[in-house]
């Protein structure tokens, strides 16, 4: 009998839109690793979170098709994007899905308004191993070459391995020299000072989003936050179960 | 001296806009408890998530202002109309953020994909004690008639009680005769055949979002979607801190 080897089905999207740069590192890569669907949405999706497009229908349409490499654009959002394609694209499960490569850290509390990151979730929810992987730096070329071996390294670790139902991985990289990986958890803190205020010809005023991120716990050396101040990739394991089990047994003592 | 009490101050939002009937019933609850002040979007905004309006600017403004209740609307998410409300808008730091009522379910995974818990993860990871209230109901006309009482309970309960840092509630009502209060952690499930295909008159697919939810844990009695299925009213504490931190020693083993 012939022992013929399935290639894993990897399937990548991102927020930042199918013409950044940091997905074309994606793809380049995970083409190395298996057959490769691309949907990525059709423009910038950053900070979309788990959105999802309800009030008017979605489509997508193939950019390139190649040995191993099928590539789409959607006009969803990065959820639609994993939605669509598993739904109504893949012929058959995924074995992987990976997100990104996102210009900009998606640590600490950015994971809940990241795209890229709610591709990750929304990936881990339907029961497939899901990685986001993001870099600290928000420029249209940023450099991603000293992230690539550890992207590799991480997703073929990761595919050996697996995860448990509900669970996916929040990857982030530091720009500068990298020392290694650290496995982390989120980092607790807030944006503050979170509005530009202008005004307009009619003397009206408008706020663009901005502000600056505070570490509540900057001594604490197990966080994704100290992890790249200090030079590491960080991983943090994430759930997509938000119940706060601890404080179960306190809400059912406020006898209802 | 005077005994001066100060009142409880309560923000208000929510996903499905500033004239949705949800809100208008929550507004008229919490100016019986405290002073209230609405920030609400200018329209439908469901299944918006945690997502921001980072590609252009935000604007909002008055609708009213009385004696204990000022309400505003906002064009951007219900994500953007808490930290509008709280960067911009707000004299003191609200004592509580409140969202809803929730014209439709947020039990289950649809906590992820929710602009009304979006927006209570939001008050949340600000600090604030942050409540989400949704009923399982879709149309406008919802009665939210039964669900009134128990609001004013819980929210009573938890401004006397508060909450740890990083713990908010999500609460769904069933639409018949309630039972009672059950604290319950998220049930485990999926939403399968999402999308309904559609061809134009140009022969171009489109697809709109749709699908059914599976329950991968119908015989648990501690899920949200057994108490809401059973006639309870679902309290489920839930967390911003997604980190899975029952997997951060497998990850370790890991040998990176």
């Amino acid at each position: 009998m012939d022992n013929i080897q399935i290639k894993p089905l990897i399937l990548i999207t991102n927020d930042d839109g199918d013409t950044a740069k940091g997905i074309e590192v994606l793809t380049r890569l995970m083409i190395k690793i298996g057959d490769v669907i691309v949907m990525a949405p059709d423009g910038p999706r950053s900070a979309q979170s788990n959105a999802l497009t309800v009030t008017h229908p979605i489509r997508f349409k193939k950019l390139e098709e190649r040995e191993g490499l099928v590539r789409y654009s959607c006009t969803g959002t990065p959820t639609d994007c994993v939605k669509l394609a598993l739904n109504e694209v893949v012929e058959r499960k995924p074995n992987l899905i990976v997100a990104g490569i996102n210009h900009g850290s998606n640590a600490a509390v950015n994971i809940i308004y990241s795209g890229t990151m709610g591709a990750v979730l929304e990936g881990c929810e339907s029961g497939i191993l899901s990685i986001g992987f993001s870099i600290c730096d928000h420029s249209a070329n940023a450099d991603f070459s000293i992230f690539e071996p550890f992207i590799l390294q991480i997703v073929k670790t990761a595919l050996i391995n697996g995860l448990p139902r509900g669970v996916c991985l929040n990857v982030n990289a530091p720009t500068d020299k990298i020392k290694g990986i650290r496995i982390a958890r989120q980092c607790d803190g807030q944006w503050t000072k979170e509005f530009a205020k202008r005004i307009d010809p009619q003397e009206r005023a408008y706020f663009w989003l901005t502000g600056s991120f505070e570490n509540f716990e900057p001594e604490a050396t197990d966080t994704d936050e100290w992890a790249l101040a200090n030079g590491y990739i960080s991983v943090v394991p994430s759930k997509i179960d938000l119940t706060a089990h601890q404080t179960i047994a306190t809400l059912k003592n406020w006898n209802f």
